[in-house]
């Protein structure tokens, strides 16, 4: 059996998008990911931006709707899309089928508490299994950025900040940045990681932005008619923790936009210029 | 009661994208509609380009999926994403339940059979009704534009070159040039046409095209790995009716695209710039 199975494969932008499903030993079950390869991965390895998605999405929305594929075109730059959780029948989810927790919300940590401790390993899966496999068998090297929105920045900004080295370039869209304090974190933490709340700390942006092992520059954008923005995504905190640890942030503050993918299609291209400054070096 | 029932309003790029519902006199249903109001929009009244998608599609596909917010905003043009078919419980569909007719496949002509004829009056809708509308409520003036994709691009075709004057540019992606020779058009044209196939003549472009009453320059592109180019797309014939009728005619053929968004998203700049040339004149 092949390791990658194609799913789909669409002529986009000069290059090509294309989806799979695998086996993940991380995670114990099967996992769909979209990649697009730029013109350039015709000939060489390019850098690649991994993106990580909010509650309730797959590795689908960000292909189709944030609009990203002509600018990373340009830049030669690959677009890394993973799912939001492990999937499948075996893989429990929310007890009362709620969308943020549980399938599509998995936070991208490694739980500790049974059930989910078995499958819900989304940060090994991310940093470490996804890129291994995409490396191994694509046109993609190790040049890495990480970006997501929502929950998929909170998870982006963890996966950098707890990685020192494995990352070249680092940018968030409305990520939840204190999950210690946002409802969706404490409902998400608790279950998988149990009722110590020290333990939270190492899977909160603000908390390891102290303590942080390098200063990769951090561009944020935050719409300000979000409707999570004051209760679930907190970008002052985040504000705060990088002005006391001296750490560079480009917070965008951007009047009338909301939490849909119309925000994040607004701003894409800026990200992917900003991850393209650090990667193509 | 209001004219236009607000349903959603995001800001994208600069300007705005927004969704109405309205009752439609001409369909004798309630219809939503889509437009993207550029930034411009906010001092001035600006020319807009009409959009109709293809089967199965509704106002939210072109507007999530195109990636034409960017270019709109730099060129100053509003779009205008009609649903594509009447729609409601009133509103009768295939009768085999089928996604090539009916609901979502209203092939924007005006229906002679019953029961068809009393809602399925698409081109009515979308040539005079909406258009009327959009001007009346909205920053948009009478300088149109109109393009499509697959179903969509015959519409575009069809409302163009039966109302010399009313457009002053125009466009396709993956039309379907010629319905009288596509499984997809004999199908919708006998439901809604019944059975003369003389009396299609007037809703098909290549029949349109030899006696069209003025020469809009047509781009159209199309992909070469498109699963319906031979048997529902024929793009050839209309290259034959063009150069037989000396009607200005580009057309690219895209080796390795397919039907799907990724190539419309690929090449919708090209036709944003084509429209814009004529309609900021």
């Amino acid at each position: 059996m092949p390791l990658l199975e194609e799913l789909a494969a669409n002529r986009c932008c000069g290059g090509w998008h294309r989806r799979y499903r695998h086996h993940s030993t991380t995670l114990g079950c099967d996992m769909v990911f979209a990649v697009y390869l730029p013109p350039q991965a015709e000939d060489r390895a390019v850098p690649a931006l991994y993106w990580l998605s909010g509650l309730t999405c797959s590795d689908e929305n960000f292909m189709q709707k944030a609009g990203a594929m002509r600018v990373a075109a340009e830049l030669g730059l690959a677009l890394v899309a993973a799912d939001t959780s492990p999937r499948g029948d075996d893989v429990p989810g929310d007890p009362q089928g709620c969308w943020d927790f549980g399938h599509a919300a998995g936070f991208y940590l490694n739980a500790t508490q049974s059930p989910w401790r078995r499958h819900y390993r989304m940060h090994d899966y991310v940093v470490h299994e996804l890129p291994q496999l995409v490396e191994a068998s694509l046109p993609i090297d190790e040049r890495r950025g990480i970006s997501g929105h929502s929950m998929g920045g909170h998870g982006a900004l963890v996966c950098a900040l707890r990685n020192p080295g494995r990352y070249r370039s680092l940018s968030a869209l409305a990520p939840i940045c204190h999950p210690l304090a946002s409802p969706w974190g404490e409902k998400a933490f608790r279950n998988y990681l149990g009722a110590d709340r020290e333990s939270w700390k190492q899977w909160d942006a603000c908390e390891l932005i102290a303590v942080a092992g390098e200063r990769l520059p951090l561009l944020v954008d935050q719409g300000l008619a979000d409707p999570f923005l004051a209760t679930q995504l907190l970008p002052e905190l985040l504000q705060q923790a990088c002005a006391a640890a001296a750490h560079p942030l480009t917070l965008r503050l951007q009047p009338g936009y909301d939490h849909s993918y119309y925000f994040i299609a607004s701003f894409i291209d800026d990200h992917l210029r900003h991850h393209a400054a650090a990667l193509r070096s």
